[in-house]
């Protein structure tokens, strides 16, 4: 049996990405479920089940962490985390529900307050996960991309051109983190966080929330003319301590490869270069994007540079990546990201992305990376 | 459509219950899943999909808490969050996954190590939802146990029967956390942790781990010839602040009311006092189970004292109650609670739960609430 074609997304919000200081938690999920709701043309009322994906418990846990604010009050409303994966996830577990008749109308919501958490404590300082043995983040994905830079010979000013490809995109959608520009200049001089990767070559801390309201697919055009549909939904976990395992090679991560082809296969993807139109991927950082690149199986390993390098992955090139800035540039919300993706993904599909669109396309690729490569989850839609 | 009949059961494993101080979440885990590996028959590399319910993050995030000690790698884990009710919705969305269509066998486990929590921080310490405004559990049953003595003249003897009961059950019960009866006596004089609440009318705090093992219900019959089926499942959420909303009476919970509605309706009951033959309901504190009798449909509102006085939810009543002993006696280490649930309707609706086998079962219910009466998951299981 398959997934392929049995629900449709029929509306997506957002807030405004950004260090949202003035706003909770609260208010910018009441703000993208109302952008969502007024999308697909529902009221609030029709929700019969909801998902959302939050990493951080300092910014609300359990189901009520998205019912309180929306007063979705009487039905079931489940947390997922995952990681950054959370969003994500939470939106493959809502589809799962409508896929098996339990429910007609259903949200995935995903959410993350990282500014101002309060006196609780900011993230990550109560409990957790002692995230790679001690290594941070930019120190996990340096080791990366020093191993990389050694194996295939890139320079820092590749994995810069994709920071500026990522601001370049960003730079006219109105609620990205930074809507402006970068030069090639200004990333590789940029301050140093872990060397080989300077500010730029980061995401940053951001605050935000997105929703996408999800339905039965033989509904979907009850609600709206171009609904786009869910053509394949992989997700796939490997250890938390990769940099423990002596065949761990910092060149790939193989959630991204398994999650990819879980989704590939539902979707009947067989050459994704190909098929897929464009693809929101998971740029944590530069060197991130690089080995998405080869990791979903769009260019040969060790090619990567040469794809970004070539601008295949530019919004006018072959395989646009990141249309919508990636997290370099819309942000990185951790528990929204993955339904933001879903959010532009839809966008794009229904030719509603503005100064950002890319050119007919007709399958759009998502894909998040969590934790030390732990975790990723790929969502395929389309018409 | 219905959920009804697409998904069975083949097999569960539950570790000890207890105060686990030599056992790691990961070692509980470990002693779970080959638990129900063994009862199913099945190798671990067919599992193709899991879910967890955790509580605490300084327990383990992300489905890489389960993919760690089990070695789960490169298939999709996701773990759910929803209060004392997170075993029983990672078991919900496991379900729907199949009943989708997308996976054919896979595993549904909760966790919770609440003691030697370590250096990370016990639980809740670095931040989560702000318990119900400051009161803590003790606090906020309590106000319900004094509203509803006032209300309907019961008295500490009455809910002291639950413990009685509860422990009597548990007594047989080779995995519970205290095996042991008490007298009423006892349980009335003990010393007051919230008033009415003493001692013996609160559940203790408790390590463990439960795993469950769910396949497409036409398979099942490869596995064993005795597999249950998933009958209904409902889960819904309330406020997290249910004493501010000027509504909220404290003599029962609506989540609870909707998830059971949601199952019922899915399962096809439609007398719950005359069709379902036993319960495991959440009994987090002696009067929790008294309301829950109400809210389930096993009694009418205010009968849920002669309903314990009666012995109808006795053993040998005629509606079961906690025959394994409740969160009261098994013990209730939080995210496993839901799966070990699980775990009791299986093993009694295939009659093999030994000294505390309830006659005949064809219907069992199972039933979460966490938070203050935020959310509430509903399983029924049967033939």
């Amino acid at each position: 049996m398959s997934l392929k074609d049995k629900v449709a997304v029929i509306g997506v919000g957002c807030c405004k990405f950004g260090e949202n200081w003035t706003q909770s938690q609260e208010d910018m999920l009441v703000e993208a479920a109302y952008d969502a709701y007024g999308d697909a043309r529902i009221e609030p009322s029709q929700i019969q089940a909801a998902w959302v994906g939050i990493q951080y418990a300092s910014t609300g846990m359990a189901g009520i962490g998205l019912a309180d604010p929306l007063k979705l009050y009487g039905i079931p409303v489940t947390r997922c985390e995952n990681f950054c994966a959370s969003g994500m996830d939470a939106f493959r577990n809502a589809v799962f529900s409508v896929a098996a008749g339990v429910y007609d109308i259903v949200m995935a919501a995903g959410v993350e307050k990282l500014m101002d958490a309060g006196s609780r404590g900011l993230p990550g300082t109560g409990g957790g996960h002692p995230f790679i043995g001690g290594v941070s983040a930019p120190g996990m994905f340096a080791m990366a991309a020093n191993r990389y830079m050694d194996k295939y010979g890139i320079t820092k000013e590749t994995m810069g051109k994709v920071a500026v490809k990522n601001h370049y995109n960003g730079a006219v959608n109105p609620k990205a983190h930074f809507q402006r520009e970068v030069d090639l200049e200004t990333v590789v001089n940029a301050p140093m966080i872990a060397s080989p990767l300077g500010r730029f070559d980061c995401c940053a801390m951001t605050d935000g929330a997105a929703v996408a309201i999800i339905c039965r697919a033989d509904m979907a055009n009850k609600f709206r003319d171009d609904p786009v549909y869910v053509k394949g939904l992989g997700l796939s976990v490997y250890t938390g301590q990769p940099n423990y395992d002596p065949n761990f090679d910092y060149l790939g991560f193989s959630s991204t490869q398994h999650a990819s082809s879980e989704a590939y296969k539902q979707a009947g993807v067989s050459n994704p270069r190909k098929e897929i139109s464009f693809a929101e991927v998971h740029d944590c950082f530069t060197i991130t994007e690089i080995l998405n690149y080869e990791d979903l199986g769009f260019c040969n390993k060790g090619e990567g540079g040469k794809f970004i390098e070539e601008g295949i992955s530019s919004i006018e090139g072959e395989l646009p990546v990141n249309p919508s800035g990636g997290l370099k540039s819309f942000g990185h919300p951790i528990g929204a990201t993955g339904v933001r993706m879903i959010y532009e993904l839809t966008k794009q599909l229904q030719g509603r992305a503005d100064g950002r669109q890319v050119k007919n396309p007709e399958l759009g690729l998502a894909h998040n990376l969590g934790g030390p490569g732990s975790v990723a989850c790929v969502a395929i839609l389309g018409w």
